[in-house]
């Protein structure tokens, strides 16, 4: 299990290469996975989970010298700081780990104003027909734009908890006209070089419909805003139209089970970066300007393990799409020569990489 | 929109029949159903939402005088009480409000205990492979059939939140050799008129593996355990073999939502109702001897109010299958008329049938 | 069950309005769906299906005169004619029957050719890596279009049977520029007042991926194309954008069953309808400027009585979605009122319209 | 990518004990499968497709030479022959290619007699509501047990086409009675040391409703008929019953795609294979007492390529669970370590085993 048996197949040139996109890959991981997760029936404590920010942001340091990779961490407001002093304790605790502030997510889900204001916040967030939980979620957003600004980071991410769980809890024309609006005041405040990612959702928490529940409705949406808008999580299609933004990482085998990412279907992931690597070749969208965070929970494992182990299994998807000639690719699909096509792939595939990824690190 | 359309149409007889079914026709409540529910991401809190134990059981009372439905309400433990002390205070609440128990749920999730046991729950249950949590889980089992007893209830609920959350947590075969053998301590403690409902549920909170994922493994168990043991949950085969214990009913959109009975698909809440009623007019298997519990989350409504529309929702689809005329329905069968046969159960799912129930007391 | 139970709850005018709206309701039925249809396994034939085009159409006819709905058949070539001599005998059994020409489909999928070409067929049609069998396929879309003049149709009809059943077979790169390309040469053909529906399909006949397998994928090349371009199938957003096209109707129970409409969840062809009634109210897009097209497989039953059926349901569903009151309904909504909402469409639903059809001649 | 990297992480011990099981392994090929496959859409034909019966087992004798594997094919009548002289014809092809007949499969959805009986098949062969339509379906397959001997094959399959496409058309408990009665009766035809393999699928091609629709079901029937039938397809808890007959392997994208195995989730083939060599170093089923076939579909690809390719994927996923050492898996999980279990299963999939399938003639 060595690098000179791909050398043999593959040649000097390719695995040089290969190391050095493993090198400058980068990859976030999101300061709560550094917690345990849970399902609604519970969540689990293991002894040495971290209790306390300090410790929390410890875990992400250790991540990030045992890797070189994940130097900035999604963070989520109100989770992370609740208010600006604490927005300045967070700022010492990151700078002390090495770390720097990655995603800024405006958790709306998390929001529980007082009195009236909060009895009416189950119906939803920018979406609510309660115009006064609008105004509060769009300022929401804004401070997070504020937090995010102080904290040196370019990138707002939008997920709407918004949704409904009954036949004629909303008008879906009146859930469309409130996010447009809600989301273009939230978009405005956005200065040349920031951007917006917009994650969607196909249920959860709403189980009768969700706001944004498809790639297509995050790209209508992304259209009606502007460039600095782009959508989170998809392949393909939207690197053509230079909309794809960023990934999130996670598996899964049943719903949203948010399991360890390349832990049950590996070979996916390959397809994925397969994807990437040939619009990167073909110069349709650069994998460096694509945001990819992992985003999964830990409900049984130690949480810093599991996120290792898929960092692991995320260079090792990479490793294994370069090692795909799409020259050669192309040309046998031209041809119409499906076996010999399949086979390079499923050569790459096949190939154990891990020789490639000791040297850069992980 | 009066009981005379109907009898026009389908007899005097038959509105009889039907009207005295639904009067005798009983379902359990849960007591948690009572409270609020929400998702991993959180639970909202509504102005009116009970707090206390009192306040909770005077909700389940209020749904028995509106109803004159479930007077039994399906308690979890430790949930409804910690120990014996909360199980005698349990007790008077009950009374006051008219109630009595119904199924006894062992939510063996549920349990923290403390020091090293604590550190080893998050690993299972009942097929822990720790021996001293296998061994607290059935000492929690024997204590709930103990508050069986003591609350005057004949039917002790197994759901196990056992399953695993990655390859090679734990073998399969082990698995089922640990289920097998804590299900028998727990069934042997069961006397004569006891019985055991065993639940199924294909995943969640498990997302790589379920201890009990299809009612092919709880049959299984069911056979392995003896006749107190009977399946929670499905229908039609079952009932051949004298297996189906009892149905939980809430209705889904997308995955395990328990969103309200009938409001997505009251064709399906049709559906089984037609072959209860049909298995029960062939004698195979009496509706008075399932036991039905209505088992769903109420996350933006009313608890009370989506509780009384589910119960509703029943007997309407009850009240239509039995305005199926099985004899015709089965002679038309055996003479190939599928649009026949079809078009007598669409006239019953389209005739309205709500003036049947309103002199039901629902 | 008389419509004066319906106006006593819901008022003579609205009943008055509903019955007209049902009478200008058009759906337009394939005439493929007069014959039978099977699976990949085989097709099972029944006495009486008709065996030639004279007989098919006579059933097209037969629908017409019991229902005065479908004057117009989707027509599917080669199916329905393989060159124009067939052509104009089928339109003089079109006239015969007192029927006209729906949606022109141009069956790609059936395309056949003999030699070189031939052996090519099957690795696509207008994404095929051969450039060859790509001009043949926009060939045979502009033959369709020259055969929708001739029949007097304004409505060409795209599903793409294209897609790959292994990685590797196909970039989606080269698939995307080659659906662009050639859905342009087909699209700049079309005149004003003509218009392209495209539909689009998760799965099958393609199993590893599929060309156009999403509303969101349907609508990137709608805008792509132009304003005579629509999306085929799907709600709510779509309307926003007056991209909605047209819809099939059929309804499943797992995968793309085709089964017949409103057959197995009335209920969601309901919340179908309300989105479209409240869209028309909203003056977002008229009902009447969207195409309906019955688009289903009958396999056991005898297809023209399956036909009939699903008529009705969908008659049934528009009826009960003109029944609710969407000016009190968005009240309830803005006062966050959602169980008086919920009620409003459940009472609408339970409601039995069979009266109001009645005298509509279906 | 040598012998030697394996030996110098697993020892030279273990790489034996694989090479010597790759080398007994044996899997059965269907004969169907050399023909091109298609969808209900319709079937593409490529130049050099088998269209004799000579050509199609040509094909399989040139992959039992290729690969040492698969002297068994799988047959399935009136497919491979509709009479005995046909019969004594196919003996004869079987021969010269040095092939035997491998399970023997009643395809009761290609019957298709003469008259009145003709008129009846579409509605179930076995559990079909007219007797004299299952009395067919039962002397079929009588005959097919008749060809079984006269082959020299001792194993009988069951797979039925029965199920419903509509509410109505068939009660359960009737289907269930006639499944019984006329199982029963083609079982007591066996003789000892013969089987009857049991298939359950979940939709297709009925798609209201299956008559053996899930495991559990297959399993029911099983224990009601005897110890000579079991079930065909899946693992786990039947194998602690001694009740997995076989499988049939292929992979699917979407619903049942029947690609070729291993093509889409090749890590879900290994951790099949890693139950069953678990089970087997158990003790609790052989792994030679288990039938295993490849029963996929061609479509785009040539057949034969992708039987190799299939073939290649099923050793390869065998090899990886033969290298994990479930003795050391089986401690770990005693001792709750999660995450060192599942690193000795990915370290066993990411190995690169394709040196130790060279020498075993694939």
């Amino acid at each position: 299990m060595n690098e000179n048996a791909i050398i043999a197949q593959y040649g000097k040139k390719r695995v040089d290469i290969i190391k050095r996109r493993l090198a400058e890959f980068a990859v976030e991981t999101p300061s709560w996975g550094y917690r345990r997760a849970g399902t609604r029936f519970g969540t689990y404590q293991a002894p040495g989970d971290p209790k306390t920010q300090e410790q929390k942001f410890a875990k992400a340091g250790q991540f990030l010298r045992r890797t070189g990779k994940s130097q900035t961490v999604a963070l989520h407001f109100p989770w992370d700081a609740a208010n600006m002093a604490e927005v300045a304790k967070l700022q010492k605790i990151l700078k002390k780990n090495g770390l720097k502030a990655g995603a800024i997510n405006a958790n709306l889900f998390s929001m529980r104003p007082k009195g009236a204001l909060g009895a009416r916040v189950r119906f939803g967030s920018m979406t609510n027909p309660a115009a006064d939980v609008r105004r509060a979620s769009v300022a929401h957003n804004l401070e997070c734009i504020k937090i995010m600004r102080r904290l040196g980071s370019k990138c707002f991410v939008l997920w709407l908890p918004d949704g409904t769980n009954s036949q004629g809890q909303m008008s879906m024309f009146d859930q469309a006209d409130y996010l447009e609006q809600t989301a273009a005041e939230t978009y405005r405040a956005l200065r040349a070089g920031e951007q917006m990612l917009i994650e969607y959702k196909f249920f959860e928490p709403g189980f009768y419909s969700t706001a944004i529940p498809s790639w297509g409705r995050a790209l209508q949406l992304c259209n009606a805003l502007g460039p600095r808008a782009r959508v989170l999580v998809d392949l393909g299609h939207l690197m053509r139209e230079k909309k794809l933004g960023g990934f999130h990482f996670n598996d899964h085998k049943y719903a949203d089970d948010d399991l360890a990412t390349g832990s049950i279907d590996p070979a996916q992931l390959f397809r994925i970066f397969c994807v990437l690597v040939e619009g990167d070749m073909r110069g349709v969208m650069r994998i460096r300007d694509i945001g990819f965070m992992i985003d999964q929970s830990h409900m049984i494992k130690d949480p810093l393990d599991e996120m290792l182990e898929s960092l692991e299994n995320i260079l090792i998807a990479y490793a294994k799409a370069l090692l795909v000639d799409f020259a050669k690719l192309r040309d046998l699909q031209s041809r119409l020569r499906v076996s010999g096509a399949d086979a390079l792939l499923r050569d790459a595939f096949l190939t154990d990489v891990r020789p490639l990824l000791s040297s850069t690190g992980s």
